[in-house]
């Protein structure tokens, strides 16, 4: 039995997907202030016009070009594992597969856009890339891509976390990055925020918007902005981890995978997955796609589809997604990087087209999961990470009770080496979990109720 | 260019290799309290049986057993890069390749040896394990072995490691190990040690202390100590490091590795990588083979070498070895895995046999040496590997002199994402470099001398 498959460089996919080609309902486009759709013009003091290409692209397949791959070979193709030692923890007889996204050197998924990003802006003449993080998987993943590929790094991380983690500041710096806590003094932003409230924990939106402000106002006009989930660009360039499972997949003679499942937070990690297997839904297979998500943030579960902010501050275009609304602050769970209050548009569609089953776990069922992987399998699995382990084990639990034998297949999105903590609290029983209350619902319906309706504005 | 060199199943290395057959000097024994060599059954009942026959063995090639091939091929073969970002940096005409341990579940190599012997354990009808840990890449290890194969594990940290490193011991719980910190009011040893001196930070031998007395004293006989390091077993598990990489040049058309390189504490990483090339010197192959250390704990470079014990408390049997005094207490550098003051006796051996170029070096350089790796290939090695990678930019600038076409290789054997803090600090410029004084020096010889000498007692 092939517990472990491999690819070699050869066997590498060489293109990303584009799922927007395939969705049966075109993406509703990006609102500029005034309410109409922006064009490419208008967002390109924030990106480069090759990345504000990719993020309008109309064609379905993107060559990956060749100094992207030669860094992602460092360490892809991600392996392929069978998860026998937690088949057999739960005596099911379904098979258990899982893409190992933790071995990237950040730990994570999130090198395989933040190369590409760091990339295309380098090519564009670009010298200074700015950004924002909440717990720092995805500023570590931005430092150690800029340090490879000889780009400035400036990490606006939300102050809680850079208070509470800061391994995390240490490793942006290691690789050379700076990274400070925001709100900070650096911006007009930061500095408002801090004389209205001096002792404010930060937020995801307040980060965004600094780091924002800091790259447009860069007069030299060397500096630009890098978002690392939400955005159609970013879905894309995770793809490679789908395509590669395939190709694994097609290797050892499973051709029928029943359930694809990863957790979501902007949606990344589970598009680069999941999209490639939307793509055979939408011609036809028969494939259950599940997003999973915090009961404490229920963006795709139970949050309204419209127009919303990606920032706190109401910055950033209007996106057409699943929102719960633009001010909405998630409960402190330890699973940071799926506190956000919106969701990709991509990703979004895609629910609203019937092509996803998302489901939510709270945050107990999540550690129970990971501790039962981490002590089967031998992997401690990052916070996010466990709640696609919970919906997997569930999966394979009912597989049990039905007596089949199901091919579940997820995406280990990153390890838990900086987040131990968590487990910690878990293990001594000081963790809780957190539902939202039908009212925050509510209040988010209203919310983008000001807002115009996706695809009755174009 | 190949960047990245992997091995399938069926190419990973089924026997382990025993150097102890072909070292030009017959290895000198163990000896006990009594100044005579010690029997299998005097160890019995610290170690199983079965482990006692690997150390004691006279075969050169051990079958790996099923069972622990099926929980080694999760991680292993581990990948063998070619260091391309960094040669481009250095400029260097020299070929740098690394293999890779720190992809394993725990971070480095330790898990090889701690899989293999726990294993060996459960196979002897042994229910429980007791071991000490430093820095706590070992307990880690052997947790995360001991959960996987079904096996109690109990953790000795030492206690200043213990308060300083929290996340460690965070890693063995979610593993299911027990950790305490040591000196500890569990042992005897721990006790009096205590009503001496209730403050004292600990040190390994008083953990090793406990952890023996811990495992010898359990009347049921189900408990077995293990130890991470040092003896011969523990080598062997280790050189399936070596036999896969020389697989992987061997596929790619290095036939002639010129420098083989690997930092060394008690030297189980560097034995792993080197002993397969070290058979080939022995051989009559022209390699330069280096084990690392720090300036501070300058075993093989400077230290005498002759019996002693392998604990602070002199509870072990005398090993023959270089050794800077079992009382020697090094300075705090934050490389804490190569903090010891002995040296395996097949390492010691191999040195006094000609057979090793050993070098030392001061902790700037190594983190000097770490920050340049991290910024050009974007790993973040340990601070024990930094030795390794400080001797490996050494020798490629050595070959851009000379304008030769050197092949280089060193063994990569963790990651520092659990050891952020010593990168921090070198970065703020607050750490300093050690030198031992030559007194220190002339104490471990005077302590030395009241043991037998090697191979003149049998």
């Amino acid at each position: 039995m092939q517990i472990k498959v491999l690819l070699n460089e050869s066997e590498m996919p060489r293109q990303w997907y584009n799922l927007a080609v395939d969705l049966p309902t075109p993406l509703a486009p990006p609102l500029g202030p005034d309410g109409k759709p922006i064009t490419p013009d208008m967002l390109s003091a924030v990106f480069p016009m090759n990345l504000i290409e990719q993020e309008v692209s109309q064609e379905r397949w993107i060559d990956i070009p060749e100094q992207i791959l030669e860094i992602l070979y460092r360490w892809r193709p991600s392996p392929l594992h069978r998860a026998t030692f937690l088949e057999k923890a739960l005596g099911t007889p379904a098979r258990i597969y899982f893409k190992n996204e933790s071995v990237s050197p950040a730990g994570s998924h999130k090198p395989n856009t933040a190369v590409a990003q760091a990339w295309y802006n380098k090519q564009a003449g670009i010298q200074r890339i700015t950004t924002e993080t909440g717990a720092g998987q995805w500023g570590s993943a931005l430092a150690f891509a800029c340090s490879l590929i000889g780009l400035e790094c400036k990490v606006y991380m939300v102050r809680i976390s850079f208070d509470q983690k800061p391994f995390r500041k240490m490793m942006m710096e290691t690789w050379g990055a700076t990274c400070i806590p925001s709100p900070s003094e650096q911006t007009e932003f930061g500095r408002s925020i801090l004389r209205q409230f001096p002792n404010t924990p930060g937020s995801l939106g307040i980060a965004i918007s600094e780091a924002v402000e800091d790259a447009v106002s860069d007069t030299s006009g060397k500096t630009r902005y890098s978002l690392g989930s939400v955005l159609n660009h970013v879905m894309l360039h995770q793809t490679i981890i789908g395509l590669e499972a395939k190709k694994q997949l097609e290797k050892i003679g499973e051709r029928n995978v029943d359930v694809v499942i990863g957790c979501v937070g902007g949606g990344s990690n589970f598009a680069g997955l999941a999209f490639p297997f939307v793509c055979d839904k939408i011609n036809g297979k028969d494939i259950d796609i599940i997003p999973v998500e915090p009961t404490s943030c229920p963006t795709l579960t139970r949050a309204p589809f419209g127009y919303d902010h990606g920032d706190t501050a109401g910055l950033t275009p209007l996106l057409a997604m699943h929102s719960l609304g633009h001010k909405f602050i998630p409960p402190p769970i330890h699973a940071g990087g799926l506190r956000y209050h919106g969701m990709a548009p991509l990703v979004s569609q895609a629910l609203e087209d019937g092509l996803l089953n998302p489901r939510s776990y709270p945050q107990l069922d999540c550690y129970e999961a990971a501790l039962t992987f981490a002590r089967s399998e031998g992997i401690i699995v990052a916070p996010e990470t466990s709640h696609a382990v919970a919906a997997a084990i569930q999966e394979a639990r009912q597989a049990t009770e039905e007596g089949k034998e199901k091919v579940i297949l997820f995406n280990l999105s990153g390890h838990g080496l900086m987040d131990l903590y968590g487990y910690h609290k878990y293990l001594n029983n000081e963790l809780s979990n957190h539902w939202l209350a039908d009212e925050e619902i509510q209040r988010a319906a209203k919310d983008l109720k000001d807002f115009p309706k996706p695809h009755q504005t174009v």
